[in-house]
């Protein structure tokens, strides 16, 4: 039963790769715009102003509850350019296939990629794939890269003052938790889903703001990470008020368990926002009427006063969030 | 002695990821447009009509004579985007790297990355990294997109007429036996260097030429597999002539010893190059003018007199090239 697993044949150049990329990768992501006989392709984006990111996968295992490796490089990588304030057009997509892997999971995820691609109006456009020896590999890496067009104003960290307003969109931890579960490595089962998706219609009706500074969806790290990086590069403090952070409650069981802060676990649907304070109130409505945004919430403030990364807990002290060394949770993005 | 090689927690998203960040790739790539703490960059490319491509490596060993990695991938992508016609500006860098990688092994490769970039004028101005589990990975593994703006007119297998002259600018084969025999698979030795080096000089002076139809970097499956791409493409036959071909007398010789065909092995420096006929001498004359085309040579023809990617042979006789099905050298790119 050879036929149903990729063989390093697969990706010599010749016939059997043809067939895998004409039965695979150019049926499911078969677009106006994908030649995949062309060593690179024209984009139709004369006059845009342009946004460029990329983002590797090496997320185990490949498929989790709530999603896979293949919808989850789409939404990773549309999500960095929606939080910049783009609206993605244009994705490359390389894949990196451990000889062995089934070719009918491959397949399911290839076709999940090019739906969470069409549902959110992005073409693949240019492709590669390159297939590595049995042991070599998770399985399956993906890497994408993605243009988009810039709308609304410039955001950035460097747009950031005392006294802004942070916000995130939904609770934190889902993603991480889901794929440990997944993972089985504990013998704990849950009902969590990935909170892995698009969060292009959160960030364009934030973009409406014009006090809106910055956006970023927290990913690897998680929440402390992002208010991390704030803080080092603004010099500025940040103030969390942890009885407003929302976290599911078996997000925060599992944590307990196993002696995880979910503040500091992978999401890969939320968006964390720095808004001037006299508009954060108007952000929040807009996030609560958009089923992305129902438990959007208002989680602390920017602040010279403080030169830390701090959590006001539930129970009236204060904790500094230190910057994340050791791994939490392996291969989860 | 941990510190001199890849952790997990380098890939975690907290300190030792940052610190693996700044010290060796923002320390390498670093230019006015890369800005490791954004989500998306903007590219200065208004106006401009734009060519996308991508590619992945995962050649091993990954320094080999003449190259490595780093500077493999650099070429490889930028070499798309030139015989497509365009000018490579921006490239966008994935680095998938094995747990226990020596950390001065990627300081090297990222600086040669760093430095062929810098050569052919482009910027990384994107990149993400990701690290694998120890077993779970070739040491590292490269993924790279690259935008271009085009210059010059359209070229495709679409543009290919019967009667087309092909020329190759230079020996074809050096890329695939140089790898080869840095592996020492096979206890031989040889002084033969890649032919890994950006095209772009090639292609800029082939573009003047408005017969020109189509050109091709020949890399996995070498020239047989251009001209058979070409063949299945347009329905045309190809006609080679083999005492035309420039092979080095090395690469002929280990060729000989294994039992491999050189017209299937990959090249990542040389261009396949299609044009009216009347303006093959012209072509020829240009690409012999520039160091990378000294041995540039007029190899064949287009034909629909004949239905296959024949090879008159040295002796008279004529044999057909199949498509490649075996795989003939491991991770060449």
């Amino acid at each position: 039963m050879e036929d149903t697993r990729i063989t390093l044949a697969h990706g010599n150049g010749g016939r059997f790769m043809r067939e895998l990329i004409d039965e695979i990768f150019a049926r499911h992501l078969s677009n106006p715009e994908l030649d995949v006989h062309a060593d690179a392709v024209p984009l139709a984006l004369q006059g845009q102003e342009l946004m460029f990111t990329t983002d590797g996968f090496t997320v185990q295992p490949l498929e989790f509850p709530g999603g896979d490796i293949g919808s989850l490089a789409v939404h990773g990588t549309t999500n960095d350019l929606a939080v910049a304030g783009a609206l993605p057009r244009y994705l490359s997509l390389n894949a990196f296939i451990e000889e062995g892997l089934e070719i009918a999971q491959l397949d399911r995820i290839i076709a999940s990629l090019a739906a969470s691609a069409r549902a959110i109006g992005v073409q693949v456009v240019a492709g590669d794939t390159k297939v590595v020896r049995r042991g070599e590999g998770g399985g399956l890496y993906l890497a994408t890269s993605g243009i988009g067009i810039r709308t609304g104003h410039r955001l950035g960290l460097a747009q950031i003052r005392d006294g802004d307003a942070l916000l995130v969109s939904g609770p934190v931890g889902d993603h991480g938790i889901a794929v440990m579960l997944a993972r089985e490595a504990f013998g704990l089962h849950g009902e969590l889903h990935s909170d892995a998706a698009s969060v292009l219609p959160l960030t364009q009706s934030a973009l409406g703001l014009s006090g809106l500074r910055f956006m970023r969806d927290p990913t690897r790290g998680g929440l402390a990470t992002v208010c991390h990086e704030l803080h080092r590069t603004t010099g500025l403090g940040v103030a969390l008020q942890q009885a407003h952070i929302p976290i599911r409650e078996p997000v925060q069981s599992v944590c307990d368990i196993l002696g995880y802060d979910p503040l500091y676990l992978a999401c890969e649907g939320r968006v964390l926002a720095v808004i001037d304070p006299s508009q954060a109130d108007d952000l929040l409505h807009r996030w609560r009427s958009l089923p992305e945004g129902v438990a959007a919430a208002h989680i602390g403030q920017v602040t010279a006063a403080r030169q830390w990364v701090l959590l006001h807990t539930e129970l009236g002290g204060e904790r500094v969030l230190e910057e994340l060394e050791d791994d939490p949770l392996p291969r989860i993005c």
